[in-house]
């Protein structure tokens, strides 16, 4: 056996120490991949040592890495606890599997839970969150002499007005952590934040989604001029297994699963609509708040998803704002899983449904809709919008009306409750 | 050991002419369940049997197949030969890597390659492809009175030109079949004829995706009267590996690889713009052959991705023309894996690249442009479009002048040669 070469003892050496090198890019490619090798065989590769090597810019480094998948550890932009409040609508009694679940990721943040002023039986919550529960009477203390309804689904809208932080995320009490691709259970605080944070760009369509996210960038053609985006006012998450279908669509597919995962955020573009899902949502509330009411309810309005509409409302009266004002939407990540639909429930509320063909009239309405010039916050926006649903949609059902009147009574409410921060 | 029960008896019956049951629903829950059981056991769940579980509606044997992942095989969308050409543009002369690559997916198709005019070597081609090549003399042939430039990326429109098919799907020369997330390698001829041959929804965008994917559907939300969408005229594919970059990202950031594989087709949305990338495109030739032109050409264009805008202006306007004729345009899945960039060579092209400050230009032009209803053909609108871009955009840029000659020279080689099936 040849003795070991100088070179050889010299990068024993060097992988001895590898940990507090600090610079690698003096060094030919050739010893940095030998050294790299090296590292990888003797375990020592650590995220500050993986980091040491791309630095070098060495391409079959970066290509090496790639071929071993070998990850960066994504370092999530975390909220700090006093920027978000977690707001959940209690519509079952026992949380504890919901909260339970979520536990890994609720543990750090405010939690307001909204009881569904509908329901009787006493809550199930597990003990170790920072967490306040609003009832019925919390709800009528407030409310006055407006008359919004609070029941079922739009209990969650309370939360909104009684939390006191930049951002909200709500998520429906049937759905749980999901995973993804990888297996690794999806954070949901974390992402809708990188949603929130990084910017939007509305004003043209990027092909390989979201520019801002680790590892993408603007394809060739976007304007220089669009890229530093706009600020992103509503992150629309996703979901897994159970659909959000209406009821006819629940009918029909009773067994339609969905399946597929989509690893992408993208901005809803500039005048495009889309139906908002309150299943999973989060919104910077400093500035959107006004905008995030509970306008249409449907008569004989059930409590599952599918027969409440007042989330795809709201979304558009939302989107609608944030297209004036130069905000941006996301869809897309984060998804959760969405429990089993109750089987056969859907054909009972079908019966009388209302939100069959009341879209047919909404949305013409909100994609022909042009907010003034004049109206320049969320605030004026809100009050013309609502003063053109009473005009416009009002003369053809009167649960129009009734969304415009909630509209205007959500604006007062907001003014003085929901407007003071922490 | 106690004697089999005659149920049991029965089901292991069942259980060996199980691939020769027609229907299972009449059996209850449990059986269904335990014969599901029994089936997987011994081995026997074929495609066929599968189905007959699903058949049943047993909400445990759906949910059986989901945990364990057991997938349906796809029936892609064939199309038939004699209704697509592949179109490849030969940018090098040495095409054999590319066409053994491609062969599993391209030999039922007839493919038309254009070497690029300024190329003097002779191509290399594996044998056993029903292929036509077209050189410079028969572009020269063709032309004409013509001064359109066909070098470059540019000569592929030539092919859309000599097309007699009602489909044409082209890809880049230094592009290689992708693999999915399953491992799987990507028919892109099956895909981009599927995204072709189903429904475009450009008035509304649909939350979870393409609704007409196996396995998805339309969102709670969704106007029925808009559920059976459009025709899509337009399929952009997406790419793996080597991103899309202009020449000032590739040289910023010349280590990075798009490595995100996003699952998913959509539409883009009604008025929404694109940079659609000439890398992996297909489209309907009949109708939108009339807006498939090389029409904005840079000064100095090399013959690099990079260096053109050739295919975003053309996607800017063929999105124009599907926006004001009622026709739809997808963007996502297929995926195709681009080689590596040249290292070093971008930022050369950087040095005289006048496609910097341009598209500052082109978007607004693009995004404020209303066609008038009159246009009611391709043919129609593109004229009027020319028309408009030689009288807004020719002012501030002899380029633009030169692409609307190009655009109306166009539309009467198309008359000439392009308008004629087989």
């Amino acid at each position: 056996m040849r003795p070991p070469s100088l070179l050889s003892l010299t990068l024993d050496s060097a992988l001895l120490r590898i940990a507090h090198i600090a610079d690698l890019s003096h060094l030919p490619d050739h010893l940095v991949i030998d050294l790299f090798r090296r590292t990888l065989s003797a375990g020592k590769l650590t995220e500050k040592v993986l980091k040491l090597f791309l630095a070098t810019g060495c391409e079959e480094i970066i290509l090496a890495v790639q071929l071993l998948n070998i990850k960066q550890p994504l370092v999530p932009v975390l909220p700090t606890n006093s920027e978000v409040d977690i707001v959940i609508a209690a519509l079952q009694p026992n949380l504890t599997t919901f909260f339970e679940a979520w536990r890994p990721f609720f543990s750090r943040f405010h939690i307001i839970v909204i009881k569904d002023p509908d329901m009787t039986e006493d809550l199930q919550i597990p003990t170790g969150f920072d967490l306040k529960v609003y009832t019925k009477s919390d709800i009528n203390g407030v409310l006055g002499a407006s008359s919004i309804n609070f029941s079922g689904h739009s209990c969650r809208y309370f939360g909104y007005l009684v939390s006191r932080k930049k951002y909200v995320i709500s998520i429906d009490d049937n759905c749980l952590p999901a995973k993804d691709t990888a297996g690794s259970t999806v954070d949901v605080v974390a992402q809708h934040m990188a949603n929130l944070k990084t910017p939007a760009t509305p004003f043209f369509f990027n092909t390989l989604y979201d520019p801002y996210r680790k590892g993408a960038d603007f394809v060739r053609g976007y304007p220089f001029s669009l890229r530093e985006g706009v600020e992103c006012m509503l992150s629309c998450g996703l979901w897994m297994h159970n659909a959000d279908y209406d009821p006819m669509t629940h009918v029909v597919k009773r067994n339609q699963r969905n399946t597929t995962y989509v690893d992408a955020v993208m901005t809803v573009p500039l005048g495009a609509m889309l139906p908002v899902s309150g299943i999973n949502v989060a919104f910077n509330r400093d500035v959107l708040g006004p905008a995030m009411f509970p306008g249409l309810r449907l008569r004989n309005e059930g409590k599952h998803r599918w027969d409440t509409l007042e989330d795809i409302w709201n979304g558009l009266c939302a989107k609608v704002v944030c297209d004036s004002l130069g905000y941006g939407v996301k869809t897309g990540l984060p998804y959760v899983m969405r429990s089993d639909a109750e089987a056969g429930k859907a054909l009972e509320s079908l019966k009388d449904w209302e939100g069959v063909k009341i879209m047919d009239d909404v949305l013409p309405f909100f994609q022909s809709l042009k907010l003034s010039r004049t109206a320049v916050t969320v605030d004026d926006c809100v009050k013309e919008l609502a003063g053109i649903v009473r005009e416009k949609l009002g003369p053809k059902n009167a649960i129009f009306t009734e969304a415009a009147d909630a509209m205007v009574e959500w604006n007062n409410l907001w003014k003085a409750h929901g407007a003071q921060n922490a």
